[in-house]
């Protein structure tokens, strides 16, 4: 229960509501509980269990039930269905019903709303300690903080905000309302649509991983294929803390509009991600792999280079994608765990497997 | 060998000892060698074998036995049954033996006693390029290295280090004695307790991976469910390297007492990392996941979300676990590696076992 | 196609291939197209496939033969054996072909000289916002950014960058002509010797993961070992972004000459990697492990730690190393994807493999 607004502050249900464009579109009634009075005060947002008797929560499976039962808070998202199924513990309940289309998008809007009463103003302009090249273009509503270097040519676009320490090369664009998180590193020719958010650590645009063997070094001796590319990422995208992409080698690297990427995921150089792709933590995507939209990939997942997936393929976690996919669905490679002294005893047989399958062969033909 | 003292400013084996306050509970006795006359001059702590003989060295398995006859150290740590069986050795030998309980223990306070003589003291008060927040509050004792930043209402406590380039957001508690090394990023309502390490790269407290489908905004769009939560960290916790915690949905992600992280782990929402739990490198954990104390992950193990894994468990590196576990012990899930001609032929077979097994039934039933 | 050169500024084949030193070892001529006119002024550099008639482009295998066929590139880098079986086609061509050894790397040489034609001069001197310890040796060539922090004793030598945000211990020694990308951390005692790249977001030198119990201070406690040690890096070294090398325990942490390493990678205290190995990103490779020389490690691939893996050995991507291997060739284990339902039947029965087998055996016996 981290977030509470001043009771002053605090709106009632339907001004909440009332303040949350989207709202309109997917409330289709409030079910006043008999405790309730029909407009409670809200002043913040709490789990079904933990949710305090100042708070909005809300429930997205019937497997959740009893804990609706039982709940303290003022004010339930809730399905229809739901809804129906408990309608006689809502008429007793202490709080109101808020019947809805998709309420797990619901509580996101109205957790938004939350997340921006409490948000701090970032104050437009630059801050003094932060370093911005002359011919660099800084919106005026923009807010630069401390610490920032911005290079030539780069232009940062209205309401973006750039935290402290972050480190921007020249020749980049940061869209309208981006924010970069400290300690954000772009290098060179790194673009990033509208409405995007990068968290800390990320860096955008360092070499991709590319080597030619040069004998005339000596033997072994690798030498270093420069990156021409850059990197190109569209609008409405998210990337995690410590997530790396790197710049095509000849051409961009491409993120589709909508992706969403979790913490230290690593892109390789020349990938494209198609449009609202979202990955888990962990990923790691080799080089000049295109990936469709609207897929899922699970944490710790990896996919080899060189690869084509699908539209609408989801990769289970932890599995290795070495094969292109062409066809949507699920997709998985885990070995499953269990106790040590049983993994054992099979990991033992795994290296025996087309040994016994020859022996099953000469049974069969016996 | 990296460590060496002049030979002015080195203890004595009796002073070494004295000076670190556990050692008395540790050790039972010296057992002078032919050659070291009893009491040594410690300049520097190096391995059995290759410490020179101005240094104190250690043996924790009789395996090294041999090693322990060639060593040139002028003093060596060990348990008492090795001094047992290797009395003779001993008697004759160049070195002092410290008999003690708990010898890798006792080389730990030993080898940190020698990092803290070569440490340079950090000087208190706030380097003037670090930019803290007038209503922020930083003990004098504490050090704030150059480019910190520090946000509003944030406190610093006593003797704490935040070195170059740490980014620390609003609401923020770093407690007594901690260590912040450069780079290290606190997003607001971020909490760490005392004598804690935090090392380069960290990012604690950026957004949980939360996403609800937003079939307003489109086909395949996902609406952000805003991280209202923060990260509570308590005593004596390590975190390594480009290590990341995500804030809590509603509540807080938590980390325990006594809890060691090692470098780019990956820390969902919601966690709870019990105490003195330690995980190794490359370990990912989704989100909500509770894990107990005393734990132990081994490298790149990764753990799905919303699971319970009980006290005194142990997971074997690179191991997935995919479901909870409720009973102490040791469980392991790794593909045994092979040459790749071998690993062919048999993985070949893996995605023909359900086959097989119905084969067999067949050969059974004839 | 993301550099061109202004046409007044861009060579002609020929000067480009002059101004490259080690082209000259590698052409054996050049092949003039029907309508290229054998000499033709190269703007940029381009993939087959996408090349303008400005660009240079390359073919490194027969089986982009139908491309070579279509490409609007005016010079194409070529093997010996393409240009034969494609003379008629090149006869009537419209780019000169560039006939050569190791085509590969002599496109790889082209684009570095293309990269450098871009890369804007990085000013000597030391930025004004930068902290140098009065104690520090910087060359006066080296160029040292805005918000860098250099520690005590550490000597940056001739014509090295350090760019943005950077955080150097004390100590340190950056070799000539080595580039620190932005936000690149250094703790005390790292040496990295000349022509090394690191990228943003790598840490080098934080402390090795190591703890012994420590009983005195609780059940499950653990006692910190400090570590001594440093890390010490050859020459010609790539490191990439967010990648992390631990400091050795008491000795140092050895990279040899020629290692290239991909983003987040973990190389544990203690290790040792041997000259021209290569490792793709996300690999993790724990303590004391001592890898060989010209070995390649594919993405996500993890080495348990205290092994000896011999020269030459190459590693496939998520494979996990879990005992010495002392013979070269190429190793794997990975558990092959499938379908989800496909794999839910095969990977129940592996937890079933040493009781088939026992099966298996019982009907030999028959």
């Amino acid at each position: 229960m981290p977030v509470i607004l001043d009771s002053a502050q605090a709106p009632t249900l339907s001004a909440l509501l009332g303040a949350i464009p989207q709202a309109n579109a997917l409330v289709k009634g409030i079910q006043a509980g008999a405790v309730a009075g029909g407009d409670p005060v809200i002043q913040g947002i709490g789990a079904l269990r933990s949710a305090s008797n100042q708070e909005i929560t809300f429930i997205v499976s019937s497997k959740y039930q009893e804990d609706l039962s039982a709940t303290r808070a003022c004010a339930v998202i809730m399905s229809e269905q739901i809804s129906i199924s408990n309608a006689q513990s809502i008429a007793s309940a202490g709080y109101a019903g808020v019947i809805c289309e998709h309420p797990y998008l619901l509580y996101a809007l109205v957790a938004a709303w939350f997340d921006k009463a409490r948000q701090p103003v970032m104050a437009p302009g630059i801050h003094p300690s932060a370093v911005v090249a002359h011919d660099a273009s800084v919106d005026p509503s923009a807010h630069i903080g401390p610490h920032v270097v911005v290079g030539n040519k780069t232009r940062i676009e209205a309401n973006t905000q750039i935290h402290a320490n972050c480190s921007i090369g020249a020749h980049c664009v940061v869209g309208k309302k981006t924010v970069l998180y400290p300690g954000v590193t772009l290098y060179d020719n790194v673009s990033i649509g509208d409405a995007g958010i990068v968290h800390s650590g990320a860096v955008l645009g360092a070499d991709g991983f590319g080597f030619a063997p040069n004998p005339l070094a000596g033997p072994g001796a690798w030498g270093k294929i420069a990156q021409l590319g850059g990197v190109r990422i569209g609008n409405d995208v998210e990337i995690g803390a410590n997530t790396t992409i790197d710049r095509g080698a000849l051409e961009d690297t491409v993120i589709g509009n909508g992706v969403k990427l979790d913490n230290q995921i690593m892109i390789a150089h020349n990938c494209h991600v198609g449009d609202h792709t979202a990955m888990a933590a962990c990923v790691g995507v080799a080089g000049s792999t295109q990936i469709g939209a609207r897929c899922t990939i699970g944490g710790a997942a990896m996919l080899s280079g060189h690869l084509k997936i699908a539209d609408d393929v989801h990769i289970s976690g932890g599995t290795a994608i070495t094969a292109d996919i062409s066809v949507p669905g699920r997709y998985t490679g885990v070995l499953p765990f269990a106790t040590h002294s049983e993994w054992q005893r099979n990991a033992a047989v795994i290296g025996q497997l087309s040994h016994l399958r020859k022996r099953l062969r000469q049974l069969e033909k016996k």
